[in-house]
């Protein structure tokens, strides 16, 4: 294609209101612009990156059997309450009603359309597995959407789902999926690591996210580089380093701890312990039933980790009469010491710990010199708090890191979850009816597409993967007025078209140094120039994108040397 | 591919909810299934189809220099308060609030949100003409879906924007589209004709619909086949058939017509006159204002005329006091004589008639011997009523006729009506600032499909047009336990998918009847067959799916042949 026939509208300066580096590229580069808060249109550089994503996408999909399918993004509520998803999601889910009063949705992934055509079409377990996949858009209502393509309100997704008769079944079908993830992120230039994750608002037993690492990420990835275990924090274990504690612990002593309330306040008090040593003990009401969960004084309570140990969403802090009226004390002076009737959850920074301190059910009272071995009972050990950097893999004892990521893929294991609360069934092998076991794969093809650029990027602009670029190579006439260096830039052109590359020609009448600029900007791997020098000498010269390097390049070699670069 | 590994569930009934054929055919032959009211989901047959489809309209729109984009389908109101689109439209518009009680919108078409791209990135006329589309799901509250795909809620819309610098720049554009739409309709082996048509909600001063001719269509379309004059009933305008006057008329005389409201009750009354005869006069409210619409008696009023004649979709009928108040009678009595205070807009129908009877403003009296070239003044002559069947072409005279048919293409000369209301203007070359000059184009891809399938059936199936069909041809063994045929039908399917054909192999353990019955209802252009007395004789049969013709093919000709009927 000609530039002069393309809409490409650079900006020379870096936007205000931009943060990440890609959103910055992505509005500078002309390929995105707003139209709303967190909803962005794609302007034809984008659509071509676009489509080449979503080609890598269909064709890997294609490898594992998966069947290109579409169902709407507007559909009825019914479905979603057949499900439950009408009751258990939030302001995520964007509601509307239609002209008759019917209550309506917009998908933000598209479980219940797929299970519904299962129930209807899939009588027989001869009819499994299927792979049902589809890119469209989908909608989901961000709190806080940011860094433009990266997390916005409405976006791209292919989505596929596995129907299998069994367990064994699904597990064949996950691994198809990791593998083609696996191969798309590869052919589209991102080095995106598995990672254990939490399966949120998709349900299910087992989930992995498909990572890249990257400072704009705002997911935190726990990594062992000693064995590879990889998880997200939402859902990572490991071990914090160890407190040396007393060999033996004399019997637990209560003492007044008058106007303590906090682990800040018992630190400081006279005869009170560090927060390492103490006890921090926290009521939460889940599903309407209180329970207890025990901390280290100096960890926080990982929420996600208390919805993955519980089984639910719909948990909440105790009220303090709550508290008092289970545990004989407000908050300040909690402690599991004696508790038999609430279920209690320690976190494993607390194992085998002595000499500790926590509160004594009895208001400005605390206990001291507790061993938790010998003082506390029924405990449901489990890792509550995040892990941190610097925590010890549960693995291999190597020394675990925290790194910033941006999940690009994510794949979950189902299960009979929505085959069961929405009634699809097969008949098996021996003629009995059996829910379908479900798995759900989605990728974000904008946030691959964000993603590229934060992982390949200098200061003059987005240094696109060959397989993705918008164009592979933009061929540069130094001045239109040169007749005969545009006739040479023309012939280098066709050549290259012929050729099957995706080729650019800067027509415009513009000076050597914008154009440049925009080349870079832009971020096309190759620059051919034929400028005067070098065409003096029967060349072209070659500017590689990556890794800034400049040849020149016989005339005559112009198409090899840009295979042997580009393919 | 191979039909084991598809998923195509084939129906054997007719579905009892579809009436029109290619909703039947789309259910019945596995391509979509309902997911609510006026919502499908197209399944993988289906998929292939809309993306050939798709093919076609981008290669096409390509050829005429337009650039694919892609805008959110969920956009804010005041887009649409600045175009004023948030109030003309009315139930059609998905509205719905977000999480932080905005007011937003669901996309039916995107003038707004490309005009916004224009707004802020065209500036010079030197970055005009541009031409932008999408191909992207959109949302309208139909009052009446039905027909499956042909009239659904969520559609595909192939959504194309022009920019020009001036009028005659428009024309261009427009007639690009003109020109890129016949291809893609002949391309998708449609019929299409180019219609005048109205621009209803999109606003605008021209627009052209392309119309397949089908029973199964929602418009009726008035043709000459004398000049070729084709025009939505909409908007056509044709001549009745002539009613003999009185060669001269004397003089106006009121009468008495106690009770008589009606056309018909004057028409029975004594002394009265038949509906031919009468002027019936009615009094509607135009943007609040009064105007008296004259039709001959046995005509009907056609409320879109109104619309474009008026320019305006506020009107109503008047109560019958501003009746009274305005003509000093209420209706049944109501006439355009001696009226000179409110505007009269009269039906082409009454131009030149002699001895005509209407009311006389007076309560229960009627007028006769009207001539209305002397006795009304100041009409306002247009066509108020709907072309008929047998009218004279007002160009050349000839008879037309109306035809069904259904809507696959609408184009729409904008003109400034959305530059000027959300304020898009570039510099010209004087330097002067001018609201830029736009068009807006559509095709339907699912209605390409439904109108290809009623446009291509018959009793046992679809037969699509080698250019859309899911796949070119099917190869259909006949006995999957003989080896030998199977492995002559897995050649003949090789060698097929490797000279580029589109193949399917049909590898069910099916008997011959299930395959070729599905092959039918499904309509894949060519059934290869390479059943025993033909291969006894080295050949296979091949069965056109539009002629039914069936002939042995020597094996060795199998892909000649086949190139020879499918390209």
């Amino acid at each position: 294609m000609r530039w002069s026939e393309l809409f490409i509208p650079t900006l020379r300066d870096d936007p205000s209101d931009a943060e990440a580096v890609s959103h910055k590229l992505m509005l500078r580069a002309g390929l995105i612009r707003q139209l709303g808060a967190g909803i962005y249109s794609k302007l034809p550089l984008a659509l071509r990156v676009q489509r080449k994503v979503e080609s890598i996408v269909r064709e890997e999909m294609g490898r594992i059997g998966a069947q290109e399918c579409r169902v709407p993004t507007l559909q009825p509520a019914d479905l979603w309450k057949d499900s439950g998803r009408w009751e258990s999601i939030g302001e995520e889910l964007f509601r509307l009603r239609d002209r008759k009063r019917a209550d309506m949705c917009l998908a933000l992934s598209a479980e219940e359309a797929f299970t519904s055509i299962a129930r209807f079409d899939l009588q027989s377990y001869r009819q499994l597995p299927q792979i049902w996949y589809q890119i469209q858009n989908k909608l989901r209502d961000e709190p806080r959407p940011k860094s433009g393509v990266l997390r916005s309100r409405e976006f791209t997704m292919k989505d596929s789902y596995s129907f299998d008769l069994d367990f064994e079944g699904l597990d064949r079908s996950f691994a198809l999926h990791s593998q083609a993830y696996s191969r798309i992120f590869e052919r589209c230039g991102l080095v995106a690591t598995p990672v254990e994750a939490s399966s949120g608002i998709m349900g299910g037993s087992e989930s992995v996210e498909f990572m890249v690492f990257t400072d704009a990420g705002e997911d935190w990835i726990v990594v062992c580089p000693g064995c590879g275990y990889a998880a997200n924090l939402e859902k990572a274990v490991s071990i914090p380093a160890a407190i040396e504690d007393p060999d033996a612990c004399g019997e637990i002593e209560k003492f007044p701890t008058p106007n303590v309330r906090t682990i800040e306040e018992l630190a400081a008090f006279e005869g009170g312990a560090a927060p390492e040593r103490q006890i921090k003990t926290l009521v939460l009401s889940i599903d309407g039933e209180l329970a207890l969960f025990l901390l280290r004084g100096d960890h926080e309570l990982n929420e996600v980790k208390v919805a993955e140990e519980t089984g639910t969403m719909d948990f909440r802090p105790a009220h303090p009469e709550e508290c008092r009226d289970a545990l004989g004390a407000f908050p300040g002076s909690l402690g599991a010491v004696g508790v038999t009737h609430l279920p209690v959850y320690a976190d494993s920074a607390l194992r085998d710990r002595r000499g500790m301190t926590t509160g004594a059910n009895e208001d400005n009272f605390h206990l001291r010199n507790v061993d938790v071995a010998r003082d506390l009972a029924g405990l449901r050990w489990v890792q509550l708090r995040s892990s941190e950097d610097g925590d010890a893999c549960k693995s291999c004892g190597h020394t675990v890191r925290l790194h910033k990521a941006i999940e690009v893929g994510h794949i979950f294991k189902l299960g009979l979850e929505y085959s069961e609360s929405m009634g699809a069934k097969v008949l098996n092998r021996d003629g009995k009816e059996v829910p379908i076991v479900m798995g759900s794969y989605g990728i974000g093809i904008e946030r691959i597409m964000a993603t590229a650029i934060e992982s390949h990027h200098d200061a003059d602009g987005i240094r696109w993967p060959v397989s993705i670029a918008p164009f592979e190579v933009v061929v540069c006439p130094i001045r239109m007025g040169d007749e005969q260096a545009v006739a040479k830039a023309e012939q280098i052109y066709t050549d290259l078209c012929s050729s099957g590359f995706d080729a650019l020609l800067d027509d415009r009448d513009e000076r050597p140094g914008v154009k440049f600029k925009d080349a870079d900007l832009i971020g096309f791997p190759l620059r051919i120039v034929p400028g005067p020098r070098s065409l003096a000498k029967g060349c072209a010269e070659f500017v590689d994108r990556h890794t800034g390097e400049t040849v020149e390049i016989a005339l005559g070699d112009v198409v090899d040397e840009a295979r042997r670069r580009l393919r």
